[in-house]
């Protein structure tokens, strides 16, 4: 961390001060190890945040500075985001963005994925994308789990989010109130989908050497059985309460990774349900992984060990474990 | 991996071929990145084993070679292991070793540490203590879990095993089949007890940054209320099961890590619970990470990750996640 260190601690860039940057920023009081030194958003250009007395730029261009660490959060788009990772990288700055398509992009996006790489190998940083998912709950986790087996060889992972639990624009975001024809058109318009599912199977067969070639996607409403109420007014019977997403990756038509993720208002016991099917096997349920605030927890606990891996773009998986900078 | 890949994959000295030995190689059955190329054990010099038609020798000193992973399964007390790891790490060998008091020693034996650590850089090398516990469900699942957590205020790990699914010397480690008075002699003596609490503890301690500096053990048998069968008989009513570990680490007099171990014949749903106390909390429960079973894994799935850290005496904590080589 050389680059990045200083006797105040990790110096950090704020790029996107949407709800997850915010939240992000939040989640750093107190922590003495980081020190914001600037932030970038167009939407909030020339305001002054609380925090650090920081005046927001409107472009990564305006920075006129070097080194330390961005936390990039600005959409799931790895085509939008190329050209703003570029100038960070190019201006020295590790990069630890919750662009959900940047989770595993060597497979889907290999041209962005091999200029983005290239970039931070010729100015010795690390770009990372990660967040609770993609990033850990259904692609980290069972890859750390996978260690503990002989052999794996099939994965499936169930996510339950009650999103009546969550922000506003994710109730918005997985379809709450709407009815059933109008979240079909949604889905067929691409507005209602969550972003990072295939990146997450990409990541697990890569990591554990699977061998699937072939990856599917399905996106279903949840529907209501009975008026549910919920952070913007009612869900009435028969309307959309949210989503329920499921992506298979196969090798030669056996589907090996399955991949559930079910986020929708009122939703009974969330949790995340890792099964491994392989010597010995096992089954891991883990509940309190809640998507913005893991999220937001997921990327600091990231920021002091970005720096610890080889320059480059880089996977979760190729990260040390420990959340502690020292 | 510079200086232990190779065509052929990466090489493999093995030293201790007791029974985690012999269960580590058998699980390398299939992994064409690793080739076993030499074995040390004393009880077995001059022999000849199945795998790779590999002759035995003595002592490490007769290996003549340099480079490449040994696998070190050969014995708990670092004290004793410390010159067989010295000759080792000094013919430029990484070492992957289940010594459990070597899975964070820094606190503990801070001397031994420091010059192990010392050697280990000094030929560009890294020195690992791993297994499943230590090294996995009571230290490094626990600080992995950490990072989907704004803050962790409190650890608390409880492992219950079935020892009659083990391993024979493990039913006798465990107390087994004794009267609670041969029990009590045996801890006392030192024979009872499970090596790798502590180092679980200092472990999580260090990663979570909690600053315990209070370290407490008890042992204490699990009595059988009726007869229970197992491997080597019968356990009388009133006699012993097994073992109930408990290490606490506090800081200020305020318990924050507590890490429960029972290990016993006939215990029902050998499970893995953990349960962080912070912001906002989570409860893992793990079924699947059998004793023998999981150290041989975690073992062979550290194997192409070891030489990825940075050289010197590394915690498993420091390692990526992903099991693959590539």
């Amino acid at each position: 961390m050389s680059s990045s260190a200083s006797p105040a601690g990790i110096e950090l860039v704020h790029v996107g001060l949407g709800p997850i940057g915010l939240h992000v920023m939040s989640y750093l009081d107190g922590r003495d190890a980081f020190r914001s030194v600037a932030a970038v958003d167009p939407a909030l250009a020339g305001q002054t945040l609380e925090r650090g007395g920081l005046r927001v730029v409107r472009d990564v261009t305006e920075l006129g500075r070097r080194g330390g660490v961005a936390i990039h959060c600005a959409g799931s788009s790895l085509a939008g985001a190329e050209p703003t990772l570029t100038a960070l990288l190019s201006s020295g700055h590790h990069v630890v963005s919750t662009c959900e398509e940047l989770a595993d992009p060597w497979q889907a996006q290999p041209e962005v994925a091999a200029r983005l790489d290239a970039v931070a190998r010729e100015h010795g940083v690390v770009l990372l994308g990660t967040g609770v998912n993609p990033g850990y709950a259904m692609d980290y986790l069972p890859i750390v789990l996978s260690a503990s087996q002989r052999s794996v060889r099939a994965v499936d992972v169930h996510r339950v989010q009650d999103a009546g639990l969550r922000r506003l624009p994710l109730q918005r975001k997985v379809g709450a109130g709407l009815s059933v024809e109008e979240f079909g058109e949604r889905v067929r318009g691409g507005t209602i989908r969550h972003v990072g599912l295939p990146e997450s199977a990409r990541l697990v067969n890569r990591a554990l050497g699977l061998g699937c070639t072939g990856f599917t996607e399905t996106i279903d409403p949840i529907v209501a059985e009975k008026p549910v109420a919920y952070g913007e007014g009612l869900v009435e019977a028969g309307h959309v309460l949210g989503v329920d997403q499921l992506v298979v990756a196969s090798r030669d038509g056996e589907a090996l990774i399955r991949l559930h993720l079910q986020m929708a208002v009122g939703l009974p016991d969330p949790r995340d349900v890792i099964t491994l099917d392989g010597e010995p096997g096992l089954t891991s349920v883990v509940r309190g992984l809640h998507g913005d605030s893991a999220t937001a927890a997921v990327v600091v606990n990231t920021l002091g060990r970005v720096g610890r891996a080889a320059p480059g773009l880089r996977t979760v998986d190729e990260l040390p474990a420990s959340p502690q900078y020292r």
